[in-house]
């Protein structure tokens, strides 16, 4: 691991586990950018990490660049339902909205959804919702004064490109194996966005797709730790599903130290929401984390290889997809980050208190090495300054 | 414990951790014992453990007198919205749906996702979905084959009453503190059921909501396990809120034995499932039951201890509620079932394959023990015959 000088003030952002065109690098490296230095200011602020991981992954979320917000991928009927939580490492509160359309920075409902929940009861005795769905937590938004968002601005031309050939691709594997049931048979009536003429030509694999999932972890100026994870989910999902980003420990999670020796610890996921989520992935890291002697790194290889690669509950699977960012933090040893995957690529961004600039990583698997199959861990250590 | 005789097969029943009315205790039993009976004529006939905790809670759904499917709790807007969730010990498939209006039997839809996600990959190597909410879910229930259900069905007189006499409380409770922000302030536009006419008087506790949340756990005849859960969710929850029921970890669980000299273990939840989700106390229970050297009750005794009443995720939470029938079963020591609640009753039916009738119960706390800050566990062991 890299040694760099830091205070305790740290952020780092992913656009994903998945692959990751080294043709838009630019972009990606720039909202990274745009997101690390927000997150900072806010930081050397004396904002709170809860507050800096909703800015920083609302600022992924605008970008059309990424699966998240603008710029999601479209589910099998041409619409955008994002999923996306927060976790509060102070309070320990944590708030999800899922398969939300019509809203642009899902991360703010999530905030929204914790805040509430820290007033305590509702009036007679009613207890906060903490996970939201669908119209529902549209409605929620609306009434806590989030603002709702046009179709037409978060639905972008690349999204909607990527759409129609994965549609095309979709007709012609069925025309090729009718008798496999699937989503679209003829029993399937679904209201379907109008994806008007689609050319026949251009088939494309359905694995160009190239993100999934956006995610934060935060250490504020108090030590104080948050983490945050928003997905526009896999393209062509069917209308309602819910993924790893909704779904508690699944794709974030976020614990402040205890005053026993352990670090506070953070950890946003991406990649394939179901395997995520049958792995419980963000919490196995921090518990791993927090039970290991061995340094983060160890923590966290040994996770991805015993929990997840070799999960009896991923059996069934050929290709295990997903990636993690992980924080840990000590007030004698400054932070540890950790970034693993077993997808072809991560993309990721950080900054601690006294660095001046972002550092940016386009993470890669070996060439030998097989997506699903293999893993990449790297991390850096960020040490106090004396 | 109890010690009983009884061949691998094996069912349990809860109609959830609440409070219970001992006025309504006939017809609780009466569907425990229709629930147990059913599902023991399937375990003879040799169906799969999956099989029987779907037609176990189908049986839980259809009363009018739990709080799932027909007599569900009604939302703040009056509506009927389902969350439920199945594990299949031997896949280690889940599926589940949330706030889903408009079917019977939710249990269904988790079930037919799980032999959705069995049969592989959908076209184009899609994923098939294991977690589905709202209209979504709604949509793909339909094109696979379960009925939509009337909501005439589904809305009881009990729930209607009920919830007229909670939003009368409500009305009561936010006169009194104006000031208080709640989901009925002004800035509420939501799409509200008509109550017609309220008189004003009979105020009721909220608290008089009696039940939540109904499951199964089983144990087939070849020695695999499922469990499933079921729920209305909370009186006057807010639409779109999606509770344990649904959450991976957090509503069931279920593992087949793995040729470790663990047991096989299920486990199904109930309660307040803001803190059971917190918790993830399916999983907690049966982790805890796997790791154990010293017996099923004082494994779970130790989750409902200190994963859950001491637990730093509920720590602002004043009475913590919750519930779990848990079951543990080894090839050579028969069935062990325990049942836990910090709630005042939870209800609860079982029975083996060699009983001729089930057994029933409505536990209680003592009388001196305080709901939310105290347990009750209790449990029975079912031997292999001879």
């Amino acid at each position: 691991m890299e040694d760099q000088n830091c205070t305790s003030g740290f952020i780092a952002v992913h656009l994903g586990a998945g692959y990751h065109s080294t043709v838009n690098q630019r972009e990606y490296k720039a909202v990274c950018h745009q997101a690390c230095v927000q997150a900072m200011k806010m930081i050397r602020d004396k904002c709170s990490a809860l507050d800096v991981v909703t800015t920083t992954v609302g600022i992924l979320e605008d970008s059309p660049f990424t699966n998240a917000g603008v710029g999601s991928n479209l589910n099998l009927c041409g619409n955008v339902e994002c999923d996306a939580s927060i976790m509060d490492g102070r309070s320990l509160q944590y708030g999800a909205v899922g398969a939300l359309s019509g809203i642009q920075n899902p991360s703010k409902v999530c905030r929204a959804l914790i805040l509430e929940q820290m007033k305590g009861s509702l009036s007679c005795g009613r207890i906060p919702p903490s996970f939201l769905v669908g119209n529902g937590a549209l409605q929620w938004a609306r009434d806590h004064g989030i603002q709702e968002t046009a179709t037409s601005v978060l639905l972008t031309k690349g999204a909607l490109s990527a759409y129609r050939k994965h549609k095309r691709r979709l007709s012609a594997a069925e025309l090729s194996s009718p008798k496999k049931p699937s989503w679209t048979n003829n029993h399937v009536r679904l209201p379907c966005f109008d994806a008007v003429s689609i050319p026949t030509d251009d088939v494309v694999d359905c694995r160009d797709s190239p993100l999934d999932t956006v995610g934060a972890v935060c250490v504020d100026a108090s030590g104080n730790v948050s983490s945050a994870v928003s997905s526009g989910g896999i393209a062509l999902k069917h209308p309602g599903r819910v993924g790893q980003a909704s779904s508690y420990g699944c794709g974030c999670w976020a614990q402040n130290r205890n005053n026993d020796g352990k670090p506070s610890v953070a950890c946003s996921t991406s990649g394939c929401g179901e395997h995520l989520v049958k792995t419980l992935l963000a919490k196995e890291c921090c518990d791993s984390l927090l039970q290991s002697d061995d340094g983060a790194a160890m923590a966290i290889q040994r996770v991805f290889t015993e929990r997840f690669l070799e999960s009896p509950f991923l059996a069934s699977v050929d290709e295990k997809l997903g990636g993690a960012l992980v924080l840990s933090h000590c007030l004698d040893d400054g932070v540890e980050l950790v970034w693993a995957h077993t997808t072809e690529t991560m993309c990721l961004g950080y900054m601690s208190t006294n660095s001046s600039t972002p550092k940016f990583q386009l993470s890669s698997l070996p060439t030998s090495a097989v997506p699903g199959k293999s893993l990449h861990i790297q991390g850096i250590h960020c040490k106090q300054p004396p």
